[in-house]
Formats: C-alpha cells, structure tokens, sequence
C-alpha cells in the first residue's frame, strides 16, 4: 500500500517537496497558493480571469512521469515563450492553463486535463478555486520604526525592504478547493513548506477551511522549514523565526515534526532552544541532512528520507492495541476519497 | 485493409475534406499551406520565427479522435482566448503549436505530439517546413485595365477587389516537407481543394517537390472545386475559371477526376463544356450531390461519397492481367511508407 501525500506550498519551494514526495510513492497531491501577481502569472490575472497559473504548472511539471512524453510535455510546460513581442516570457503551460480554464471553466478540471497529458501520478490543486489578494503589514518603512505601512501584492511583499510583521489574504476568508480538503483528510501525511515563508506558506494556514482540515486528518504533518532566509521577506530570519511566524498567524495550529536540516543548527544549545519553540506547534524536530551540500536547495532523495521517517514514526506499532491517530472531528470534512 | 488518402489544402475547405476522408479510413494525411499572414497565424509570425499555425490547428482539429479526450482537446485547441489583452484571439491551439515549435524546432515533430494528446488517426504535415510568403499579380487596381499590380501577402490577396492573374510563392521554389512528398507516394487517393484558389489550393502545385510527387504517385487523384466563388480573390469564378487557373500555375498538372457539385452546372450544355474544359487536367468530371442543401459548404458524407467513388474507380479489376495505375519514376520520391 504506497502511501497518500499531501504537499502544501507554492513556488520552488513545493517543487523541492514534490520532487521528495514523489519517490516515496504515486499518490501526491500539491496543494498550491494562488496569490501570485508577477511575472507571467501577473500578466495572465491581469488580463483573464484566471487563477494564476505560474505555481500550479511547477507542480504539474514535477509531477510529470519519467516516460518520454512526460518528460516532454514537463519540458513543452516550462518553456518560456522568447523575442519581445506579446507572449515574450510567458511559459507555454501558463498559457494552456489559463486556456483550459477559459474553457472548462473549472481550474480543477483543466489541472487535471494537464495531468493526465503530462501522465502524472497524483494531482495538482489551487488551494482555493480563484486567484486571491494578499496584503501584508510591513515595518521598517517609516521615520518610526514602530509604525507598520500595509504593503499589497504577492511581489510587493516578496521583495519589500521593510519586516513583513503579518499577512492577510483578500479576500480575507477565501472558501478551499473542495477536492484539496478531501485529499488532506485522506492522506497519510501532510506536508507543509518549504517555500516563501509568508507569500507561499502561511496562506495556506488562513484559509479557514484548510487549516481546519489540517488539524482535522488523521495524517502525520510535518512543517519543513527553509533551508536559508530568503532577501525581502524572510531576510535574517532564523529557523526560529519561522516557526514563531507561522504559529502568530495560525494559533493553535500544530504539526507533528519540524524538519530542520542539521547543518543550519550545529550546536546543541541552538538545538534545544528550537526544541523548546518547536512546542508552540506542538512539535518535536527533526535534525536531517536534507540539503544539497553546497547549495541553497533541498537534496530530492534526502528531503524524501526525512518524509518517510516522519511518516513511519507515525504509523501505530503492529500489536498496539490502542490506535494513536486522532479521529477526525464530526462536523469537519470527511476522508472519503471523493477526490481521487 | 483502409485505403490511404491525403488531403492538400488549407482553411475551411482542407476541414470539409478531412471531415469527409475521416470517414472512409483513419489512415488520413492532411498536408496544409503555410503563407498564412492574417489573424492569429500573421501575430504569431510576426513575433515568432514559426510555420503559420492557423490552418495545421484546424486539420488537427477536424482529425481529433471521436473519443471525450478527442473532442475536449478539439474545443480547447480551437478556443480563442477572451479579454482585451496581449492573448485576445489567439486560439489556443496556435499557441501550443508555436511554442512547441520552439521546443522541438521541428514543425513536423510538434504536429506529431499535438496530434498524438488528440489521439488523431492520421498525420497533420505543413507543405514546407518553414513558413512562406505569397505575392500576386492583380489587374483592374489601375486606371488601365491591362495593368497589373504586385500584391503581397495572403490576407492582401484573398480580398483583393482587383482580379488575381497569378500567384507566386517566396521563395519561389520552396522545398517540401519530406513527410509530405512520402506521404504522397505511398497514398491510394489524394484530393486537391476545395479552398481559397490562389492562397490554399494552388500553392501545393507551387512546391516543385510536391507537384512532382502529385504526378509520379500511383494514388488516384481528385480535384474537388469549390461551390461557390468567394468575395475577392476568386469573385465570379466558375467551375471551370478554377481549373483554367490552376492548369496556368502548373501546366502538365493532372487529376483523375474533377468531382463539382451537381447542382451548380444543372444543364447538359454547361456539363458538356465542363467536360471539355477538365480535359486540360486529363480528368472525367465527376457530378455529385456534395452540398449540404441550402448551404455553401460541403456535406461530410456526400463529399466522402464522391471520394470514395473517385477512389474505386481506379481499382483494377480483380481478373485484371494489366495493372492500369503508373508506376512511380525511377528518380522520384519512393512509396517506402517511412512516414509513417
């Protein structure tokens, strides 16, 4: 029985997961933000009422089977159209998203069409069926250094100078893609990040619906945190910070391990002081080589080694006559694999 | 054992034939002119180094499989984007070519894979593997109507309000898409038209490679004539204007058959001089119900009819001690089927 994968993020991040999740079995679903306004997508939203298809067509494309065809059509996705006329810089798969979505009019069926020409094990999801807003409040950009300025855009806050104290997404409780409920209820672990801390993973946690299934499924859940602070958002953030973020803007939000790669926290004392944050989530940490030594990029085969151990530590022992998972709430969503 | 038929044309009229063949074998080749600067197809060139997309989407379209993934990639090739922005008219399936072509930069190999996600039966082939340019001779634009004008450009012409007296390729001795010329060689039938005249018909006989192989073939040839004149460039043509024009452009050019609607030469004494006239093509005319009544376009099943007799006709008898079909000439193209 391969196990079912969830994956929540958006961007490089999610692709770094998918990549890990996909190794480990054929049932992966990414759960993908839809806030982002630049470069192709920003374009797209601008012009067509779409869901922006940019994040969606990483996942397709790191979902895509390792057959010619899938390979091919992961390739055709990811080709940015070139000269300097009106589809200059548009990747291919971004215009057949939007296209199918003006077609079908249902951002799920046109994903899933692409997945199935793509030949993909498991399946792509927005996290919410339209393109959503986000808003952040920033400091660090007044005189005052006390006062918060309100900064919107997904690339306005990426690449904001300020320190981004909190965001909110516009509208500010967006309904969840129905079929990404269903998977998170029906997984057997769930996995949130890496990935740009405030404009790709937190949303995920301030869309009222995923964030009641997140804590509702019975799946294990692991938070893997960056493996580096990122310029704008994130910068000088420690491994800390992000958690302390996270938990501001999702309390009582909890996961069962943090996935730390070991090289960023080499002392003891620095461990345990993540140890002792890490309860905020109610969390143990989990110290992996989950790099690629020498980059900045999470390791595929390695970060997929930290999934399955987060995974199996999980699974109740053999002869345990006391099951440990939790049972879902009555009145959240259902496990009952509608989705597939 | 289904017979092989390839269809030479463009537009609407190469989608009337193909939707006719279709329905007599899935062994259908379309081979489709590539001067096409108006529309999308112009924008695309415009930006992109590509073979115009245009008239290779709508044979691909007419050739989709009868499947539910058939159909919905039909509509979604087809699908014209919406909105006011860079992407409003573009089909979506010209874009998918194009920018397959810069992946691939193989037309014929991007065809391949459109056609492969449609699950066509059959090929979609450009005539040329680069895209090209038409210019025309036009009288009646000057004060002296013994004048003639250079026309450039497939849009310019087809609407012309002067009468075409010639049309020229650029370059002017074009290669031919080698798939087409083996495509050619190894058919049982092949149908010139119905089409736009000068800019989709009369092109193919411009290709040296691919008139020669439409005269070394074995295939039984047909030339189906258009119903009606079109506004512009064949205004006020008969029947038998479009054949005297075409012989102009390629003298030596042979058919089989001519197959003209019934209903538009409706007297004995108009049959009779049609008949003479189709003899500069070495062809029986062949009067047929092909029409959908009441309309100016072509019946699937009635052109498929027509085709089919064309192609039965020139079967040898079964007792047949001398096989009547031409053998190809020793330095021409060979049947060898490699294209398939």
């Amino acid at each position: 029985m391969s196990p079912r994968i969830v994956a929540l993020g958006g961007g490089h991040g999610l692709y770094a997961t998918l990549s890990a999740a996909r190794r480990l079995t054929p049932h992966v679903t990414a759960i993908v933000t839809v806030a982002d306004d630049g470069g192709s997508s920003g374009r797209l939203r601008s012009e067509l009422d779409v869901v922006p298809p940019g994040d969606l067509r990483m996942a397709l494309a790191a979902l895509a089977s390792d057959t010619p065809h899938g390979r091919l059509w992961a390739t055709i996705l990811q080709h940015r159209f070139g000269g300097n006329g009106a589809l200059a810089g548009h990747p291919i798969g971004n215009l057949i998203l939007a296209g199918l979505n003006e077609v079908l009019a249902d951002p799920v069926a046109a994903l899933d069409e692409v997945g199935r020409v793509l030949g993909i094990h498991g399946r792509v999801l927005p996290m919410c069926p339209m393109g959503l807003g986000i808003e952040a409040d920033v400091a660090g950009l007044e005189s005052d250094p006390r006062m918060s300025r309100v900064i919107r855009g997904q690339v306005a806050i990426a690449t904001t100078v300020g320190k981004v104290r909190r965001v909110r997404l516009m509208p500010v409780d967006p309904p969840a893609t129905r079929q990404a409920v269903d998977a998170i209820m029906a997984a057997d672990l769930v996995v949130l990040g890496p990935g740009s801390w405030f404009t790709s993973v937190i949303p995920h946690v301030l869309v009222p619906q995923l964030a009641a299934a997140l804590q509702a499924t019975a799946a294990r859940r692991a938070l893997v945190v960056n493996l580096v602070a990122e310029p704008g958002e994130t910068a000088e953030f420690s491994a800390e910070r992000h958690i302390h973020v996270l938990s501001q803007h999702a309390p009582g939000f909890t996961v069962h391990e943090v996935i730390v790669d070991a090289s960023r926290v080499p002392t003891e004392r620095e461990r345990e002081q993540l140890r002792r944050t890490a309860k905020i989530l109610d969390a143990q940490v989990e110290f992996a080589d989950v790099s690629r030594p020498g980059t900045p990029l999470h390791d595929p085969a390695r970060l997929a080694a930290a999934l399955e151990g987060v995974r199996l530590r999980g699974a109740a022992p053999p002869a345990s006559p006391t099951p440990t998972v939790p049972t879902p709430t009555a009145n959240g969503p259902r496990g009952d694999d509608s989705w597939r």
